[in-house]
Order: C-alpha cells, then sequence, then structure tokens
C-alpha cells in the first residue's frame, strides 16, 4: 500500500465524517480525486443522502478524471435511485483507477460496485484504511446488517462514577467545553434518546447548540412507558420545530395532547416489566432510517440498553470531582451481577476537555 | 533560563525521583554535576536518607568538580548531622556555579543553604524546575510544615466507579499492567493504608511485588477501629519481615495475640464515630517519619479520608467494564452532599496501562 493511497485516502474519510448525522439512512460516503498527484475533486454524501459524495467529486474534477485516481470511503453504487449508478458515473468520466477503503454490505451492491468497474477496465484497489472506514459507518452497516442502528451510550459523570448527587444535582458536573462535545455528539448522530426519569428531571431540549450546526435536527426519542411527559414540557413545546417521538406501552387512548403538539407516538412491543423492549424500539428507529442513535441517559435506561447487549460505543466524560456512595449511580444494577459476566469495551480514544476527561469505548467483540 | 540548565535538572529531578519510597523522612534528592556540558558525577539520596545527594556526586566528579556547576533538586543543607553540610562540601569542592530547583523549608537550612554558597562567590540560580521538584517533595515538605504525610488515595474501578460486585467480587476489575503499577506506587510510597474492611475481605500481603523492588518494605498500615485483624491475616504472620501497625479505638487489654506477631498498635485520638481520627493518624504517621502514604481503601477509608480534606492525590485506575449500580461505590457517601462542595480535582496525567486507564489527579486549590 503507497503512503500516496493512505494519504488521500483519509483525506476522503475526514471529508466523509462530516456527513455524519445528516445523511441517514444513507452512509456517509467521502470521494476524492487526484490526477498526477493533484487533488482535483472532492466531495461527500450531501445532506439528506444525495447526490453522492462521487458525482460531486466527479463534476469538480470535470475533464481531469479522465485518467485519475478516485478514493472512495465506500464501494460506488451499482444501483439505480434518483441518479445514475456511482460505479456507472466513475467509468463513463474515464478514471484509470478507483480505490476503495471498505464494501458495501448493501444488498443493491455488496460487491457489483467494484466487479463493473473492473469488467470496464478499471484499476480497483480495495481495503485502504478499511478499519477506519468500517467505523465511520458502522452505524450503517449495523442497519443493513442486523437492522438497528449504532448505539453510543453518554455519560457525564464524575470521577467516581455518579452522575446526580444524593439530591439530584446533576447541572453541571462536567464543564462547558465537555458540554458543547455532547452537542457535537449530538450533531454526529440521527437520534438522541433519553428516557421519561430524564426528561421529567432535566426537561431537556435535546438540540445541538453548536455555532454553525443549529441546523442539525436528530430526532429526538423518549422512553416514555406510562405516557408521562406533558405538552408543557420543553420537548413537547418544540416538536413542531425539532422532530419528536415517544416510545410507549400505554394504551391508544393517551396522548392525544402530545401529539396535538406534533410530538410522534409509537408502540412496540414490551419487555418482561412491560415498558417499550430496547431491541423493539431499535429495530422500529431502523425502519426509520435511523443509523446512529445517542443515549443520553438515565441510569435505568443506560442499564436496559446495557441488558441487552446493545451499548456499541459508549461516551464518558468525567469531571474531576467526586460525589461518593449517597450520589446516583451512572447505569442502575445489571443483570449479570458476576465480575466475569459485566458488559466488556475497548478504549479507542481518550482526551481532555477542558478540566474534565472524554473516555470513548467500543464494545468487546 | 538556559535550556542547559533545564536539561540538567531534568536529570537531577529523574535521579532524585528513584528515591522516592526509600528515604523517609528525609527528602528525595537528585544532584548532577557538570563541567564544560560534560556530566561528570551524578548522585541521588540514598536508602534511609544518607548519604545525601551531593558528596555522592561530588566524589565521583573528583577533581573535576572544580569550576562545574552542580544541579541540585533540593536547596543545599547548611546543618551537621552524621555528615558535614552539603552546601559546605560544595563550596570546598570548588564548585562555580550552583542550580537549584527548590529551597529547604526545613527550619534547620530554609534558605541558609543558599545564602552560605553565595556568601562563598559561588553563583546560585534558583527556580529551574521549581513546579517540578515541589511536586517531588510534596510529601517531605507536608510533613515538615504540616507534620502530616502526602495523601494518594488508589482507586482501583470499573469505568463506572465500581471496586467489587454486588456480591463482593473485586479480583481482579483491573488487569495485570494496572496491578503492576499498583505495585510500583507502594514502592514510591512510605507507608500503604487500608481499612480493616478491605484486610478482612481480601487478606492483603500489602508489599512491593515488582521484579528487583522486593526490597521496598513500605510500612503497612491498618485502620481498625475495634481490633478484628486475626493473627491469622497474612499481615499479622508476615509482620515480621515486613513492618506493620495497626491503629485502633480498642483498649490496651486487647492485641496481645497480634504484638507476639510484630504487629505494632497505636492508639489515637478518636473522631466522632469512635474511629482512629484521620488527623490523628496522619500526624502520628508523621511522627514516625512517613512523608508518603498510598491509601488501598476500601470506599470507607477513602470517605474518611475525603472528608477530612486529606486527600492530596488520586490514582484512578479505570477498567474498561461496566459493574452497575448494584456493584459496590468506591467512596462511601461524603459528608457533603451538595454538587459544589463536592472534593475537586486537576487532572494531572492519564495513561493506557494494558486495557486499563490511570488517571491521576492532585486536590485543587
Amino acid at each position: 500500500m503507497m503512503a500516496q493511497d493512505l494519504h488521500h485516502m483519509r483525506h476522503a474519510l475526514m471529508l466523509a465524517a462530516r456527513g455524519l448525522g445528516e445523511v441517514a439512512p444513507n452512509p456517509a460516503v467521502g470521494c476524492v480525486i487526484v490526477k498526477d498527484g493533484v487533488v482535483v475533486g472532492r466531495g461527500r454524501t450531501a445532506k439528506g443522502g444525495r447526490p453522492h459524495a462521487e458525482p460531486q467529486a466527479l463534476a469538480m474534477a470535470g475533464e481531469a478524471a479522465r485518467g485519475a485516481t478516485a478514493y472512495v470511503t465506500l464501494e460506488p453504487c451499482s444501483h439505480h435511485g434518483h441518479t445514475p449508478p456511482c460505479a456507472k458515473s466513475l467509468i463513463d468520466a474515464g478514471v484509470a483507477r478507483v480505490v476503495v477503503a471498505t464494501g458495501d454490505p448493501d444488498t443493491r451492491v455488496n460487491g457489483e460496485g467494484i466487479a463493473w468497474l473492473r469488467m470496464a477496465g478499471v484499476e480497483v484497489t480495495t481495503g485502504v484504511c478499511e478499519q477506519e472506514a468500517a467505523e465511520l459507518n458502522a452505524g450503517f452497516f449495523l442497519k443493513v446488517r442486523h437492522a438497528r442502528p449504532l448505539v453510543t451510550l453518554k455519560l457525564a459523570q464524575s470521577l467516581d462514577g455518579k452522575i446526580a448527587t444524593a439530591t439530584g444535582e446533576s447541572q453541571w458536573i462536567t464543564g462547558k467545553p465537555a458540554r458543547a462535545f455532547g452537542h457535537l455528539l449530538r450533531a454526529r448522530n440521527d437520534a438522541i434518546l433519553v428516557g421519561i426519569g430524564t426528561a421529567d428531571a432535566d426537561d431537556p431540549m435535546l438540540t445541538c447548540r453548536l455555532p454553525g450546526m443549529e441546523g442539525r435536527k436528530p430526532l429526538r426519542v423518549v422512553l416514555d412507558t406510562r405516557l408521562r411527559l406533558t405538552e408543557w414540557s420543553k420537548l413537547a413545546q418544540t416538536a413542531g420545530e425539532f422532530p419528536t417521538l415517544v416510545y410507549t406501552s400505554a394504551g391508544p387512548d393517551k396522548g392525544g395532547s402530545l401529539e396535538a403538539c406534533g410530538v410522534q407516538i409509537a408502540r412496540v412491543a414490551k419487555d418482561a416489566a412491560g415498558r417499550p423492549q430496547v431491541e423493539a424500539v431499535l429495530a422500529d428507529l431502523a425502519d426509520r432510517g435511523i443509523t446512529r442513535l445517542l443515549v443520553e441517559g438515565g441510569a435505568a435506561v443506560h442499564a436496559s440498553f446495557l441488558n441487552a447487549g446493545m451499548a456499541d460505543r459508549l461516551a464518558v466524560f468525567s469531571a474531576p470531582m467526586i460525589l461518593g456512595g449517597a450520589g446516583l449511580s451512572a447505569v442502575d444494577a445489571l443483570a449479570a451481577l458476576a465480575l466475569d459476566e459485566a458488559p466488556q469495551f475497548v478504549m479507542t480514544d481518550r482526551r481532555a476537555l477542558g478540566a474534565d476527561l472524554l473516555v470513548t469505548y467500543a464494545r468487546r467483540g
């Protein structure tokens, strides 16, 4: 593998990542076209998923695409949608070589894009930055393969794992830079989920309030078994502007006032405790096109996702303070009580955010 | 400040640090002697505190010390002990310049060492790497100024702040590299303290079991209000080889069998709950020459030190697993319950140790 290939693919991955949170149900793809060592075109999946990365990069390159190398983070599509297949566009533009980070598991593609290119005499190199590309589109892949979104649990806790004091004080444990990063996480996800306890206690907006990112409107989701969310909550009051969805086990006679505010109400299979079942919620979210879900608590919701084996990623913000054993634990009691049954993760990144620490984890195995 | 000064002082600090845990009640000092850009002598406080760093470095330098520069991490002493004062030795050796990181607050020195040097015509530069030197000897400084050792709390927890499962399983939450680093922490401290709950549950040795460091024998301390430690515990059984001290509130009629094993028993002032008072324990340890104390739990002991405002440093080992709310919190309920009264720290370092993370903190303010 050439150093140049790595360099240009990383560029394409960087472009692709900008689309996370606004391209669902499509994958976030980046494309860089290089001719004689010079970048002549670049593109990424546009908001809403169209146009794809490749036609944008080809349009920018124009005639320079002929004989050039295209770096694409995901296998070019081979199916006609609203636009011609990208594999065909690359061939028609006379691209000599295509470097692909990872294949597209979509049954309509699944190797066909690469096969087309090779049949047309285009040189194809695969597997460049494959792991990074797989991570980038982990949500899209999970949706295609397992009909559920990628789930990230966000914990904002004291260094001893408490998310509130004994009296319920939680604003603010982490500082401004950590909270701003939390809003960036929201922007990179298609949906944000909280339990009714958190909705009640914090009356949150669950919006992305970062300069320049106010336009990001991830779906706001509340798990609300008995439909306790009131029409006076900020979530309900702003449901006309920011899409809002409540999963409940309550009967169809309830929820009219919320629906009048613009809140969608969904009823899915219940778990043993009568609550909307985690797996059913995730399947329904995937049906709605959600590929990346950020779970912002509280402790009971985190435990539900961990018990279901559905916590794929963790974003743990730790403040340099100790709240002690009377504080509220970040995660409720789990079903598994033995040490060797505890949910295991692998540390993937750590960074200081002001006085706080952010450590990210991926589920092990 | 010259780059060369920084370079040589860091060398001296590195030497000094090797003495932590085996030089108490003396400070850990390093000395590097440089002539025409070449290191001609180096030394550090020897085991037990004598000889000092300077005479060792001077002996190595020999005649080359004449006209040389000496880098010393702590102000050279000006008092006669078992050996002549180091300031005098530097003068007698003809050293032209002495660079000092920080002053010695010992009332027998306290600026006099530097004054002697200057009176003798030696050029003296102070304050080079002062902060690093102050951190290195934080224990010695606290003992001299406040008659107590530096206290480091060690927490080995899941990423959600639990030190054991609901059923008390704790071996092992962290992996081998983290546990080896824990032994290194022991070697760098003069004493290791646990509560009787931990002594009972884990029957620990509290020794340093690192290759090449078996000779380090920090004082093993147990807080044991009712003198429940049995003569059959590993601590008691090995008290002949490894010094062991128990603080209790029990009457003088108890403890004979422990003392027969070689365990020392001490009685200090009690707190409101009848337990040995943290401040009194620390004062007594300082009296015994302890400058650095590592507190290894459990949760009740950590809370006692935090409540007393006596947790100067934290070493938090986090394993990439979640134990959930049924697990045992790393720190018991604190006296302060409000968010703005929580003990605050500043992150000073973080490093991966195998799959685990070590984050160190210093008390804020």
